[in-house]
């Protein structure tokens, strides 16, 4: 998918089969919770991950990995220390680097790391609507929020579409607001992706791992093309997997069976990728 | 379930709906081992699992949770500041918190960490019938244990009534007591709650993964009923998912599965809540 | 299984059958992904996993377990200080320990801290081919590579075969190197292990498992003989989860249920064992 090319699942599909033959290497530097299941979903899709965090060698590592993913759910000190050298490192050496500021503006502590993080401006930032709202906030972007745009049943990324676009241009990053509908944007360009299953919110770290498979797919299609492609096919897994769950632990187990077994037919059945502004 | 109330499978079912209403944001600093599993099943029950344990802002976000859980699994020196400071603020914010010592007795470090929590008081300790003893041998309080009385067959816990008794006095604690049966003790008070399955000692961390959901419903029926009712609501999906699982691997699946899809007539045919001393 | 016994997955299930009588104490420092596999898979196999790290409490716990795995797999500085106080009250006490060199040779901080574990002297050595090659290279040891010998599809290991029967020498270790297929060698035997599945490299921390799985065996069938069984018994696993899985989601949650399940029929069936040199 070239910068210009208009988002389909086809494209999609070949994203999917660049990241299978080329198996980037991910450094994933996520919260203790996340960790398995970012991992595992990581593999699934066909790269490879590396779970590097400690300051004695995460910034050695970003330069020999592929593409690097940062998400500060659980901050322990040292590891924050590894965060930021990391991201240091990945932008020096042209690296791209996915940013997860996980509940920034539920804490001091938060605030201060993802202020610190952002000036090593992220190529993408994954998170969820409150998050991007939240981030921009902290930056100091307008929002758009209290305007009584309402809320969409479903669609909460609605909400934050202003502080989406303001962040990505201020940051010269892509992101993504993920929820229900998934919304991409770098400024200029909006692409929507839906699909998933309501059962994946009952799983813990689904959008930790998310953030881990997108760093996969910047790698190797580029961080506006990578993180709509991401986006869907952990949709279409989603779809496919909530089809067949009894619950969120066969969700989980679908989940990454079925990250593995997507081919272009399952995509196309499984999420609808739109272009909505451009 | 009032205080008064006698316990029955409706009122659990009661509480479990309570969980589900509300749902509580509950802080777990819990072990890296049970990280996944304690918070897939917080989210499982319908509450909100948020593992925030450095010390920079676990106490900050004690005040905001609606209840703390503190696992001592493995006990790394930041994360147990984390744990005083987030039991402190909690207990001055009137938040329920709930302990589990796991291992106590088996190093010194655990001894002491015990120790220094304890004097803050948790509104629940949830524990195995010898982590009971070793806690109480630790507090200078009288266990009975040595004088014989025998343990029945899968129900360990007798041995460890007197301890969990005299601990809950002391503490001013709900002490469970857990186990292939469970007790469940205000030191006045005392429920049996029985089903499960054996296979959930194959599977590592379900005791603490337990001890996170008790924390959900103490916040929501307060520490003695809420106590009862988590139990009874692992029980009654541990004995459903042992009925279909093959080995220990779906058996971990078919928990989670089961603690979400959980009515009224599955706890009912799950599990026997039972008051035996008033 | 004695040490001058022909392997054969007779012996194997012996050894199984060992492990689930005696039950032993495996204390496991391992990596922040493969905590929740690596106990999970220990259990499964029967043995009691303990995760005990911090440098507060590792020695005194490697006194009382019946055996150590440490798998370097994210080297928190304090973690590292736990294996190394661990790794040498294990050799004091005369009990195995299990030594996994993940990613050694990556950075140099792998190569410092698998320097200094490999001077405790690790009864067991396991890692994949590339690790043995590197930890050869790191303590000045001939690994034969460059020699092209070719590699087989599927049997990297046939190019680490000089540089573990060198390592086995030079520490007195028993070195599993593992793969498509399985050498454990001691320097002077050697024997093959083949089973398993593709996917099995698809799910994260599978080798960390092996690695916890394989202190349980050592502890109770031996160094030499305790690998062999382990590494079959894994591999045997390994074979009936690939037959009914999906993808990587299922084949583990099958791996788990499978070492549960295992009997002389299942293993007999599922892996073949050979020696190949004496």
């Amino acid at each position: 998918m070239t910068t210009q090319a208009v988002p389909s699942t086809e494209l999609v599909a070949d994203a999917l089969a660049e990241v299978r033959r080329q198996a980037p290497l991910v450094q994933c530097i996520t919260n203790d919770v996340a960790m398995d299941i970012a991992a595992n979903a990581v593999l699934a899709v066909g790269a490879s991950p590396a779970m590097v965090s400690d300051p004695g060698e995460a910034a050695e590592f970003a330069r020999i990995a592929s593409a690097l993913t940062v998400n500060i759910g659980t901050p322990h000190p040292r590891v924050v220390e590894g965060m930021t050298a990391a991201a240091a490192a990945a932008r020096e050496a042209g690296r791209p680097w996915v940013l997860d500021p996980v509940a920034v503006g539920a804490t001091a502590l938060r605030n201060e790391i993802c202020a610190a993080l952002a000036a090593h401006r992220p190529d993408v930032v994954r998170a969820n609507a409150s998050e991007v709202l939240a981030l921009a906030k902290l930056l100091g972007i307008a929002t758009g929020a209290g305007r009584g745009r309402g809320v969409d049943a479903g669609d909460a990324v609605n909400e934050a579409v202003e502080a989406a676009r303001g962040l990505a241009r201020r940051l010269g990053s892509v992101v993504a607001v993920t929820g229900a509908v998934d919304l991409v944007t770098d400024g200029e360009r909006e692409v929507r992706v839906e699909g998933g299953h309501p059962l994946m919110a009952r799983v813990t770290a689904t959008g930790c791992a998310l953030t881990a498979v997108t760093g996969a797919f910047a790698a190797t299609s580029g961080a506006f093309a990578g993180t709509v492609a991401a986006c869907a096919v952990f949709a279409a897994a989603g779809t496919r997997a909530g089809a067949v769950a009894q619950g969120p632990g066969s969700l989980r187990v679908a989940l990454l069976d079925e990250l593995y077994s997507l081919d272009p037919t399952r995509i196309a059945g499984g999420v609808r990728v739109e272009e909505v502004a451009r």
